[in-house]
């Protein structure tokens, strides 16, 4: 059983919503309305020894823990505004500075802490659940339509290799271990690409490889490796240490990045609206996702299993 | 440091509140208007090896971590409406085990779960977070009198004592153990005081002696250890273990009763129209928190500590 596994049967398993429930679980965030005003909920719980280890001081741990949600809340087109922050750590001093990073997130993205919870634990843990608004329509994970452009924000592959880095150790690959430990939401191109009307978008967390699949879900996609946007440094580090970087681009995970479908007129509009860069990696098809390098099928790519 | 103080040094660090903030961090929930609705907000995570053993189900765990939560939301006098959970877990059975409690709690409760996270942990580890709907002014912590009267819903020790007999494997004590397991969160009364307009409200969850302090901010209190509702099996099997019944109804915590603080005639009032029952344990005073019995003060009493 996987996360996706555990995430169909708990929905078998739920009452009926109620009427201000737009979209129950199951996407980047469930969508409320309240009033007139619509909201996004969603949680992320990170843990030592799972998602990081002592190589994250308990301040980039907290930071991402609001950074990653609020990556859900953009994958939505919302505006984040609310987080509660439970933490578990084995002394009161760590869950402080982890609250520290917490509060930084927050003030960085313009949320915010509603307060939470503090307990002992014998490992840092953290779980943020986050409330945002929507001024649009939510852009949902299921409306890519065959003939949709599917684009990605800014970069791949970079907190893969920051990771890398980390456990290594290594020095002098500050800006790759940054891309790890505190992600830049795209806050921005989500809520542009909502306000134009994109089809379906989703934050890139798992891997593309993986999170491309959550768009496919009644449609394919064909995604050239040769086209995904890999920086320099990435590639060098990455072939350094003996890695292919477009596969590491593919499946690495913890892009946070944006993947959006939509008509390529749209997207055209969209990246000129909005400063982070958007590429072109391929395609909405009718059925099957398959990955390119040079016309060629590349077989066996996967993202990161939540259980394994 | 203690959990108090972790949430003291982190309300230091706080941006301003927007204006949809009517009540920030450090009372049962923070409280938000939203439109022309008040809504509650909460966080509370159970970590395996601190808040439970093996002795707990998964599905006891999930299910706790719910009715907790709705203790905190009824603590202001509102109605549980939504949630988040985030579960880690050694295995994926496990975390589908314990979101089956939450589910179990929500149905109960009237709650909708929103969705959330699950990830891999060494242990298991659920947190959950909860909005809460208000028909009325919130009842804060805050708004003792000297004069009002401290009143408890139910009764007080029957969780401590129903963890004792779970830790040494003890049978026939079911009822015990289930007020620690399934904890019964007091929505009708707390919904109750709030539409009677009670001064002051908190849960019961670190203990008496050292939740009675939070509604004592300004005032003082005399308690007395005698009047605590402590029913017969709770008192034969605390005796039988060598416990004083009053001290650990007094300190045990996790009863999840709601401490309300009014003048008498309201929490008369009060006692007449909710099911649960309503005992007078006490009165606000000027000044000190004083616990009495047979007339002498007795010291020493605390409750829980997170991270002790």
């Amino acid at each position: 059983m996987n996360e996706l596994e555990v995430i169909r049967r708990i929905s078998t398993l739920l009452p009926p919503a109620p009427p201000e429930v737009l979209v129950p679980l199951g996407d980047d965030c469930a969508v409320l309305e309240i009033g007139d005003r619509r909201w996004v909920a969603a949680s992320d719980m990170l843990v030592s020894g799972h998602h990081f280890e002592d190589w994250a001081t308990p301040e980039d741990v907290g930071y991402k823990a609001v950074a990653v949600n609020a990556s859900d809340v953009a994958a939505m087109g919302g505006t984040p505004r609310f987080v509660l922050t439970s933490g578990g750590a084995p002394a009161p001093e760590t869950a402080l500075r982890c609250f520290a990073g917490v509060v930084e997130a927050c003030e960085r993205f313009g949320v915010y802490p509603l307060g939470g919870d503090t307990t002992r634990a014998d490992v840092l843990t953290v779980d943020v659940a986050i409330l945002g608004e929507l001024a649009t329509q939510p852009v949902l994970r299921s409306g890519a339509s065959p003939g949709d452009s599917l684009a990605v924000t800014g970069e791949l592959g970079a907190s893969a290799l920051g990771l890398l880095a980390l456990e290594r150790g290594m020095t002098g690959q500050e800006r790759l271990i940054s891309r790890c430990l505190r992600p830049e939401p795209r806050l921005e191109a989500g809520r542009a690409a909502a306000r134009l009307g994109a089809g379906a978008m989703i934050d890139l967390s798992d891997g593309l490889a993986s999170d491309v699949r959550h768009v496919c879900d009644g449609v394919g996609c064909i995604v050239d490796l040769d086209l995904l946007p890999i920086k320099d440094d990435t590639r060098e580090l990455a072939e350094s240490l003996g890695h292919d970087p477009e596969f590491l681009a593919a499946t690495g995970g913890e892009d946070y990045e944006l993947l959006i479908c939509a008509p390529e007129p749209l997207l055209g509009t969209l990246a000129n609206s909005v400063e982070v860069p958007l590429t072109l990696i391929g395609q909405i098809t009718d059925s099957d996702v398959i990955f390119e390098r040079g016309g060629e099928s590349v077989d066996g790519l996967t993202g990161w299993n939540h259980f394994t």
